[in-house]
């Protein structure tokens, strides 16, 4: 596989308006699209896939055009934007939803554009299981595949999540999905039940408290980076999955080693993504900030077993 | 300082009585200072000093004496023992207390007994923090000295325990209380708080989602190990602070380096506490087993910067 290889993402791309302790944002770019592209287009080119309505603020996306987002695969519907309205109390780890208005996007159906057909690593991210599977109806073999997912899909399309676990490479999950999918309590038997129906790779996210890497010889644990202002927590999930995905595009590397590395590329991409409101601080960042943090990292768990 | 340097703790010594998903214990050994003797005598020589009621079953704590603890400081007072009746539901990282009962506990007034006064590693596990101050104005200048605390000291002693931080080389504290004595949401924030009140080291627990360890400088994370089965989570913190300690005492090696290396001793033997009921697991562990547990750790956080 040949370095800075196209990273093919499909999600939402969506308005959020967000209530912080700190500070409130209204209808700033968001979704899960989005974040991720904005993280992964630091490290490779990326192609995204969604759907926008009429009013949606496309000069705003344009900042992520320049930095190497394909947006061919946007399309703009007649009708209103994807909208999220959510709040954070002091317990920044878990988002309250004040409303959703899907939009055009309750009639996303992805149509993959013919030149990211073949693009080697495929990030489906939040969106129907059976648009997911659809999705990999339309690509031409993929190296890798990823998806996400969340409670609403676990509850209301879980055989169709399952038979996707069938055909992808590798899904990330926060704990709450791991339990509420798998019925297990513990998180390394919730990462087992999942290894066993398909995946080769299970990443479990904790939000500040990190996030696991399993597989069925190993497990890879990657720390949340110790903040001192977490601002706004949205889009740390996709922001994290970018870096994951960022950094396996563009060394073309799926081993493990390279991998390992990789969590770390997402828990750095993460970090910044909470920095500030949307994707504000993903687009401020420089390769230099993300290389420091990626060695800050190291540090944050460098220790040596003999003396 | 010499390797093996003797370690002295001062803490609880109990009986509990603990109901958790998969099981039920009546009257078992418990206490601060039973789980941290127990954890540290894996690694060096341990001096405990505490108080049991006339019902203690003290031939039970003979298992401790032949690992190596030293029992010339627990005191058997007439009266009853202290005892702790607890409960945990899934959520295994917080306990509901059904009863304590202090018993002959509060009248205690650590005695120090004249062989463990010059003992260069002392930890103060969670009493009175007028007790700890107690300790502290009878040994002979350690070399370290740590302490635990809990909410209720953070509640009614709080000036006791700000004067105790001057003179105290290292804090334990778990996140929540971190939280309450700094009044700081965010970790990082509060760290520095108390690192600015006395101690050079703040150890912050997260129970399952493992522990920072704070300096001026620095800050290292070490992980929990990702067990696939917690049977009763009662002692964790007392078990990492005893292979914490125990690790430094064995080694007489205060430099970061090897305290990162003792956070991950911590860890493995936190990790080993919760797999049965009690001191049981800890009783039965190898040095070997504690060996391949810290190498696991190592492999836990491996990754490479560097392609």
């Amino acid at each position: 596989m040949k370095p800075d290889s196209p990273l093919l993402v499909v999600g939402s791309v969506a308005l959020d308006s967000v209530e912080t302790p700190f500070g409130k944002a209204e209808n700033v770019l968001g979704g899960s699209g989005t974040f991720f592209s904005a993280a992964a287009s630091l490290l490779t080119p990326v192609q995204l896939v969604g759907v926008v309505g009429s009013d949606y603020p496309m000069d705003q996306l344009s900042a992520l055009a320049k930095r190497g987002v394909d947006l061919a695969g946007v399309e703009q519907a007649e009708g209103s934007s994807f909208r999220w309205r959510g709040r954070y109390r002091h317990d920044l780890n878990s988002a309250e939803t004040i409303e959703t208005h899907l939009g055009v996007f309750s009639h996303f159906s992805p149509k993959i554009p013919a030149q990211f057909k073949s693009a080697p690593f495929v990030f489906l991210a939040n969106i129907d299981p059976r648009l997911q599977l659809d999705v990999l109806r339309q690509v031409n073999k993929p190296k890798l595949v990823a998806c996400d997912t969340m409670n609403f899909w676990i509850e209301s399309r879980r055989a169709d999540l399952v038979e996707l676990l069938k055909h992808v490479d590798l899904i990330t999950v926060n704990d709450g999905e791991a339990r509420q999918l798998t019925e297990k309590a513990n998180l390394v038997r919730a990462a087992k039940w999942i290894l066993e129906r398909g995946p080769r790779y299970v990443i479990i996210k904790k939000g500040e408290h990190g996030a696991f890497m399993f597989t069925k010889e190993s497990v890879f644990f990657a720390p949340a980076y110790p903040l001192e202002s977490v601002f706004d927590p949205t889009g740390a999930g996709d922001s994290f999955a970018g870096g994951f995905m960022g950094h396996l595009a563009r060394t073309g590397d799926i081993s493990e080693a390279n991998m390992r590395r990789a969590m770390i590329y997402g828990a750095a991409l993460g970090s910044f993504a909470v920095e500030k409101f949307s994707i504000e601080r993903l687009l401020e960042v420089k390769p230099a900030d993300i290389a420091k943090r990626v060695a800050e990292f190291k540090q944050l768990v460098a220790f040596e077993t003999e003396i």
